[in-house]
């Protein structure tokens, strides 16, 4: 059979986009469910792809195809290209497969000509809109076809208008216009070294041709390899009849999606106008009408309309957002296409079609982008209240949610001002451990330094309150206490706002709107959890945020970081102390101390969770991370411990490291302070068995991080069993645990076959395996990863979404390796990138039993755990 | 056919070492060539095995073969085991495949009882030595095959001596030593609750039973699994008839060496006692004689054992260390090995026996242990004066070799010291770049603080000059200008001597044997350079340690560190301005004066190198390395800058890292800063270019380090292209150079396939990669990593021998996945661990082009690639 380069949209289907691209078979759908779409055809792919093939020419068999099918349309329509009595006109516009925005534009009344435009004046009875229209063809023919820069034909439009004193476009005269469209036509010659193409057929092949080359222009290019679209694919080209919607006041244009956006709700919204074409509703000059008001205006096309909105949405089984003008009371759909909505509205809708018996659970869930569920669980600032918010600064999106109140420059400060009944912001150089009761206190947090993973950005995360962080363009003044940007200072007690979601810090209050979890939201969420297939763990430290978590819907907590706890205020003197021992005996005195407030910490966590698993992780961070910098402080501990503050001194300078981040820190210090170690296992065995003993399920995981070598993970875990052997003889009580390990190292994928001879299970902890694996170090790679990301080494921020092609292979690897001596080995993750969708995906996809994140990510990880059973379904 | 489990001397041969054990396969051989060896049988590692196998008892049928086998030695013998009249007496050793130092001693005499021990006397015509031989035999069985604790028996020893005022043992009669043998009977039967067992077959059986039971003892279990020994090979047992040194003036007993083991020299080195036991020897009560004299005291002997050690050492084809025993005019050898040997010595003798064609030139490159080629390169000290020297503190043996010279504090004081003609070392807390000029004039280094791949450790071994690094047993006090340790102090001016390839500090001077590197030497490497199928090239940043590398056969320079030119006094101001310049423009100025500098170091690197390749790395370490730390320097830096000094303290707290190791360095310098990468690339191919034109060929090779993903490699490969087009175009002359990586961060090696596509070739950075691998830093894992080898962790500190299981699986990850897009990729190593034997096989065995590594360790690497090719020839 010969190919068949070109169909008319009564041939087409939806499902015939890769021949016909996504708008030409959108155009021929709406065709054959019978709606009123203007009608034309369609030049297939294939035929662009015959240009390339044939040294860019069109074969006359494929001419003569086009040919054919523009007098089926002549013939069809009762109207002729370049008639002088009602003149066909066309648009010409590419359509590839997949949508390109940096490709070619639009290119409309086509098939005006000197003659035609006459014709068109005639049977519009409107000669100005004609000539209008004529030059506006030939500007757009000449920049998109013909390459002649835009500001050519503007400079004539602005140059006439100040000569004649006019503002608006509209006020060109027919006479203006005229006298415009022969200028026009002069710099068409100048530029294209040929007279505008004054035959109609030589006008189309033209613009053909163009949308055909415009398939291979730089910026398609650059497109679609940043996308990931094949070279090869090419592009369509849609003929289709023009129709006007300013025609007089039985024509019209408008815009309605079959719900409201911004709802979900079950009512049509949109506005259009009588009289006018597409691009007047865009200028802004007229105010357009809502949809409602159609139905007294022209009751008829307006009932047919709603029928129109109804037809499409069942099915297209979505929302949709449909563009259609009137000309003289008869109605045209020009495009259909799934609405963009807001979290809220997705989700209404979602489960409203659901219900309607439309779209089933698994099309709802796939429905929801994950990471606009955050909209939902955090406050934001209202639109309105926005527009006329002045920014000041914009830093790091750390944790999302807007919040505002006066700023303070310390903890203290906040929780003095707090306890006054004030709302508070803590704003800081950067934050650390000493500030945590302030940050709890606080709307929000704002810090000049640090990255998405500082210290204020991953606690602020935990606790789901608003943070920017890393906001360089303000300089933090704390011995001042004030704020100091270019332009302004701002002093303590004054008000700020700041968005976490964007980054934005504006001046004054800027107002909130409230957060609204819905039943819609809880009802989509159970068939998320029916669906998917990987559990969702939290990171939580402490029961605040377990509790926090677990009502968002957490099935465990994966990271209990039992250094947060150790900065406590009630225990960092007892923390120190151990630290500054001078043997054993001194640091397990000093470790007797805090035996018991950890294991209060445990059973606590315990209760909460009731039952779900909680996994464990020992002592981490360097201790020089705990010692304080301040001479007060020193010398406040140095009294206290009854030792000279130079010896304090000297022990702060030794524990000092070049690099902490591989330094002595992780299971390395339970090798090398095993008695740290023990007191930890300890509080962790007693503190379950005193849940037991009030009736209450446990499960701890016992996790040892930083193993890069199984040999550390053999000896850890002879201290860790003994330790909780001898406790469950003391107390007469048994208790299940595992003990297992992060993988957190490189070399520990490398040789996650003989760790998991003596792991129960892995919990990947992927934000050092990056720090690693790159040779980043969260804490400095911001003076370079922002230029990464700009100069497009590096499509993503590696610290946010998992680099799937490296430190991926590495988690593939871990776990295919430890899978293979262990195969019901336990595998999750414990980084940051456990609450980002396309890394949940990955985990999913690689194997893992669950994903742990921060609690205010659980919803997003969940859905996206559902998504990714739904696209590679387990079983 | 039946298992034969006993095999008498006559009967085996040194092949079958897997049934006889070492020693008796060697027994055997010994007895086949027709040696004078005291006859015996071996008990084989099946019937251990065998006694395993069933509940631990030796089954009837190898009990009856054990008796036979011992009535044809005592036929052979014509003495009896037990017997009154000249019994025969046997040793019992325990014989395993493999050298188990471990595992159990021998056992002497046994046979002696009440009865037999005057026999004994009456053969010997000496009681007081049969009665001593006695008393041994029992204290030995008793110890060795029943676990009876020793001290029980030393005790009488001392008891009686103290009793009697004796001062040696020697000192004891024969009255003495019959009591003693009595009351050591009586000790035995309270331990062993039985009577000292009379019948020397059971005597025979339970020492058999005794070894067989040590092949499992904790001792051998452990030994065997750190040296990677199946559990299943069992051990041999070896019982052979005992012959005496002292029955007379006509007996004695030796040790002696074919040759010389200090030199190597081709003449019997030994000495001999007449009249005296092997024990006797090691007693070290009289002084043995040398074994030429025995020419005079028993020439047909001396003829005949010196006929002895020609076969021996013939038949083994190579020099044997030799214990022999005459008894009464008869010359009996009991054991036969390779002699230990110095360097020298191993070199001098394997030379020798390729001329005399005993053993071909694979065999005697195979001969040498590379890493003892160190000893042939530095000066060491002298053993005598060793062992007069008293040792002041131990620290890391950084950089091989003996230094002695006043200690100076900071390097002024050790160039003005050297100036007046003094020899100095340099003693610092830690070196840093600045140090340079002291380290040259220096006669060695040592330093308090940092670890094997501390600054001064490099730099010392890349000019091969003695270093002891993090000595932390002494405080250096750089202010005072004084080392405290525990005992003492020593001021500047004061002497030390240092040993960097112990890490021992000395008090004082002591006397060193200078570098001898002989004939022979060179004749051994040129054999090696015939064989090896590998590159080795030399870590050089200058062309005074390229000059020392090519002398030590260095076939290029792999890694060219730029950065360590950037300290030289005439450039840090430079350096310095470029840094804190405040923009591009001002940048580029301060680089256009280091231009000039780079160029000359480049063209005189080329010069020296004479058309090898020269592999030139990029800028390396983060900016604030070059910044001034003292308020000194900071002002004279503001002063000629004409900037305040304010603002340069401010750039140095903006350039600080937390993890300067992770931070912003190598390759990401060369995109934020690309003007620096631009200047180098230039001065590259400018010195390139002037070398060409003075007829020197050219090879450059540009590295760009710390490549992570390959955009990174892309941007700078199109920066550094499109500077030497320019540089050729302005020149009009043409130079050959390519690019390539360091891959030195675990991502590089997982996604090495992309990388490889714009590279040109890979250099292993397996410093960088060990770091990043195993999540140690190398200025930091001091703190634990010594910790970490005491406890087994590790085997060895993988900074010094390569991680095959870890770090390697990446390295050969890398190889594969770069040669998987592009075979021809040149692949070579630049860590540290280019010099070091078993990672230099390794390399080599993953295909790798070339090592490379600091200049004095060029000849190890030559050698071991030579031994690796022998092992696993390439084609």
């Amino acid at each position: 059979m010969e190919t068949k380069y070109v169909y008319s949209f009564s041939e087409g289907s939806k499902e015939m986009k890769s021949l016909l691209g996504g708008k030409g078979a959108n155009l021929a759908e709406m065709t054959k469910i019978g709606l009123p779409v203007p009608q034309g055809f369609t030049i297939t792919t294939d035929a662009c792809n015959d240009y390339y093939d044939n040294e860019k020419t069109i074969r006359a068999e494929i001419v003569s195809e086009i040919e054919k099918h523009l007098v089926e349309l002549e013939e069809l329509q009762g109207k002729k290209l370049g008639c002088t009595k009602n003149p066909l006109l066309v648009s010409v516009r590419s359509g590839a497969v997949f949508s390109m925005p940096g490709m070619m534009d639009t290119i409309l009344n086509l098939g005006l000509n000197d003659d035609s435009v006459l014709g068109l004046a005639d049977a519009t009875q409107n000669e100005r809109f004609a000539y209008d229209s004529y030059r506006r063809f030939i500007q757009m023919f000449s920049d998109v076809a013909m390459e002649v820069p835009k500001y050519k034909f503007e400079n004539v439009l602005d140059r006439v208008k100040e000569e004649k004193g006019y503002k608006f476009d509209t006020d060109l005269t027919t006479e203006d216009l005229k006298e415009i469209v022969e200028e026009f036509k002069a710099i068409y010659k100048k530029e294209v070294k040929s007279d505008f193409p004054q035959d109609p057929k030589e006008q189309l092949m033209l613009a053909i041709e163009a949308v055909f080359r415009s398939w291979n222009n730089p910026r398609a290019i650059v497109y679609r390899k940043l996308n990931d679209i094949s070279n090869k694919l090419g592009t369509a080209v849609n003929i289709q009849s023009m129709v006007f919607g300013n025609m007089g006041e039985t024509s019209g244009t408008g815009v309605a999606f079959t719900r409201n956006p911004a709802t979900g709700e079950n009512k049509l919204f949109g506005e259009y106008l009588i009289n006018a074409q597409g691009e007047d509703v865009v200028a802004g000059i007229r105010t357009p009408q809502d949809i409602s008001t159609l139905k007294e205006v022209m009751p008829e096309i307006y009932d047919q309309f709603v029928k129109v909105t109804q037809i499409l949405e069942n099915h297209y089984k979505d929302m949709q957002d449909i563009e259609f003008t009137i000309e003289n009371q008869k109605l045209f759909i020009l495009q259909t296409r799934n609405g963009k909505r807001t979290a809220k509205a997705a989700i209404n809708v979602a489960v409203d079609l659901v219900e309607a018996g439309i779209i089933d659970k698994k099309e709802a869930i796939m429905r929801i982008e994950p990471n606009q569920l955050d909209q939902l669980l955090h406050p934001t600032f209202e639109d309105k209240a926005l527009k006329e918010a002045k920014i000041i600064a914009k830093g790091l999106p750390a944790s999302p949610g807007a919040a505002c109140g006066k700023v303070y420059f310390n903890a203290d400060d906040v929780v003095e001002a707090v306890n006054n009944g004030e709302k508070a912001l803590l704003v800081r150089q950067e934050t650390s451990p000493e500030d945590i009761e302030g940050m709890v206190k606080a709307e929000g947090i704002l810090t000049a330094r640090g990255g998405m993973t500082s210290h204020a950005a991953v606690v602020a995360r935990g606790m789901g309150k608003c943070c920017v962080a890393g906001c360089g363009e303000i300089k933090v003044d704390e011995a001042a206490k004030e704020i100091r940007s270019e332009e302004l200072t701002i002093k303590e007690g004054e008000y700020l706002s700041i968005d976490g979601s964007t980054g934005k810090v504006y001046l004054g209050e800027v107002k909130q709107s409230p957060v609204e979890v819905t039943g819609n939201f809880e009802k989509l969420m159970s068939w998320v959890d029916e669906t998917k297939q990987m559990m969702v763990r939290t990171n939580a430290d402490n029961p605040r945020d377990a509790k926090a978590a677990v009502e968002f819907g957490a099935e465990g907590i994966g990271l209990c970081r039992t250094e947060h706890m150790f900065f406590e205020e009630d225990r960092i003197p007892a923390v120190r102390e151990m630290i500054l021992s001078r043997d054993v005996e001194q640091r397990e005195k000093a470790l007797a101390k805090i035996l018991p407030m950890q294991r209060q910490d445990f059973l606590e966590i315990f209760e909460v969770m009731e039952g779900k698993p909680v996994n464990i992780r020992l002592l981490d961070p360097p201790l020089h991370e705990f010692l304080p910098q301040d001479d007060e402080t020193i010398k406040e501990l140095a009294e206290s411990m009854g030792i000279a503050e130079s010896e304090i001194r000297k022990r702060i300078v030794d524990l000092e490291e070049f690099n902490p981040m591989l330094g002595h820190r992780g299971c390395r210090l339970a090798v090398t302070y095993p008695e740290i170690c023990v007191m930890q296992a300890r509080a962790i065995i007693e503190g379950a068995i005193e849940a037991k003993e009030k009736g209450i399920e446990v499960h701890p995981e016992i996790m040892v991080p930083l193993v890069g070598e199984v040999n550390e993970l053999k000896l850890i875990r002879g201290m860790i069993e003994e330790t909780a052997a001898n406790v469950m003889e003391e107390k007469g009580v048994k208790v299940d645990y595992t003990v297992g390990t992060m993988i957190e190292i490189p070399r520990a994928c490398l040789t996650a076959d003989e760790i998991a001879e003596v792991a129960d299970f892995f919990s990947f902890g992927t934000n050092d395996l990056t720090q690693m694996g790159f040779g980043y170090s969260r804490d400095d790679a911001g003076k370079f990863l922002g230029e990464y990301v700009d100069k497009e080494i590096l499509e993503k921020d590696p610290f946010q979404v998992l680099d799937q092609k490296g430190i991926g292979k590495l988690v593939q690897m871990g776990a295919k390796l430890g899978r293979s001596v262990k195969p019901e080995l336990k595998l999750g993750i414990c980084g940051e990138h456990g609450g980002e969708p396309s890394s949940v995906e990955f985990c999913y996809n690689t194997g893992l039993n669950y994903v742990s994140c921060s609690p205010y990510r659980v919803p997003i990880a969940r859905l996206a755990a559902a998504q990714a059973s739904i696209k590679n379904p387990r079983y």
